[in-house]
């Protein structure tokens, strides 16, 4: 069932509370793929209710950043829905989220200065906005989140913490192709030479993670090595960050640890890909 | 009863709501007088469960304010909640609200540029980050503020319509001393020639009411005439602002209305005192 109001899906919320009934939720910004129905799945698996939000947050991107481009199917993502069981879909205006005189915002700090955080100026800002937001609205008891935007996910269990705010907040595995590329909505912005050259990333993680299993600590060899075979990629335009990092604080290692993130952002083309991996 | 740690709150407010129990909610930095009372009351008469929330937030303090000695009376307080029927004190202790790694805050633009945030920055910050948790925490139907602070109101509706939480803020009347003094925890700083000193605000209140009722429509003309009333006070060291403003926006007005909000910040001494009246 499509739900477009805030007012409609709170009542429902609290119907569901009201009644007993667990609420699962995915919120995702549309153009849904294998890696939001495995979330799907997840929420379906554990909770009575599962609602999916489709909004694409216009204050989690910058200002030279892909929003008027976003990929957007609406019809195809409620076929998905639907054929996965959900409950509700949560499909708000922007309107609806930010009405005039809107001057609200949520902001973790120290998480967010790093990674893409100092790449995407004010980035987590709008992502902490919008899922402290729907939260409210959709008052879910656990909500489900993919692992490849990692930090994202460290920065909402942080909001979620520090505010007391009373959901689970659940990381999933990242859901890759075959060939080891991990699915995103803006893979559908790669060229075909492009796609060949986004294998870079996972290419460069799967190695780091053969080379620590082989015995090297040293963060600045595995980075090396991952950025000679990233940069081999014709189509790779810049390498905004390779980074080994501690799991919770996000800080990088001085000696590689097992449970430490690999991570890494790249442009491939015009488009920016980031990706990681848990060694 | 009394209430030390965020999760016994959680699991009472939990369960109240489990049995259909609104909980009426008056969040104070204790040292409670008969302004908070009044809040206790209405809350009282409007809900099933009253909590009273007492907690000096250290982070609503700039650096040269006056955390250190706001002044405290833990017993006394706890017996005027007895005597008035709240059902629970909830009373964190710092580490408790802000453990190690807190890193989130609610920030309310705009609202908060004007009036007392142009003199006190990063306080409003400060408060809403905390009325945010507390709201999380408590789980109110409604809470209840005192307009003294009446920027501080606004902010925290502000605060609660942007991020779509469920809470009623309601605002409660100025409590005055016979003389007309607004009560107000800091008013103990006072010595006894100050404390006349600091009739001077709402005197100069009560007069700008009658000009415009006589009236007077320009506001430079009121704000003169109160000006005059308040530096005629000799323990009166600073005028930090008098302004008249909308009482929604919080901007001056370029011509009085009814229903416009007069509002004062004078030093008297070292102590700093607010006032306003509505209009």
């Amino acid at each position: 069932m499509l739900v477009r109001t805030v007012k409609e899906m709170k009542s429902l919320a609290r119907n569901f509370k009201r009644e007993g009934k667990s609420i699962g939720f995915v919120p995702t910004m549309g153009y849904l793929h294998e890696g939001h129905i495995s979330l799907m799945r997840c929420s379906k698996k554990d909770n009575d209710i599962t609602v999916v939000s489709i909004f694409v947050n216009p204050i989690q991107f910058g200002e030279n950043e892909d929003l008027d481009r976003y990929p957007r199917d609406l019809e195809r993502d409620l076929q998905i829905c639907k054929d996965e069981g959900v409950d509700f879909v949560f499909y708000p205006s922007v309107d609806e989220m930010y009405p005039e005189g809107f001057s609200t915002y949520v902001e973790v700090e120290d998480l967010t200065d790093r990674l893409c955080g100092a790449f995407r100026s004010g980035h987590f800002r709008g992502v902490t906005t919008v899922v402290n937001k729907l939260f409210n609205i959709v008052q879910p008891d656990r909500a489900y989140f993919g692992e490849k935007d990692y930090q994202q996910l460290k920065v909402i269990q942080r909001m979620v913490k520090d505010l007391n705010m009373d959901v689970e907040v659940i990381g999933c595995p990242i859901v890759r192709e075959k060939d080891g590329l991990a699915l995103s909505s803006r893979n559908k912005y790669l060229s075909e030479r492009e796609r060949e050259s986004a294998l870079s990333l996972s290419k460069a993680l799967f190695e780091a993670k053969k080379m620590f299993e082989k015995g090297e600590k040293n963060p600045e060899k595995i980075i090396s090595e991952m950025k000679k075979i990233i940069t081999s990629y014709p189509e790779v335009k810049e390498v905004q960050y390779i980074e080994i990092v501690d799991p919770e604080t996000l800080k990088p290692k001085k000696e590689v640890e097992r449970g430490d993130i690999i991570a890494v952002a790249v442009f491939v083309g015009n488009t920016r890909l980031i990706d990681n991996i848990k060694i």
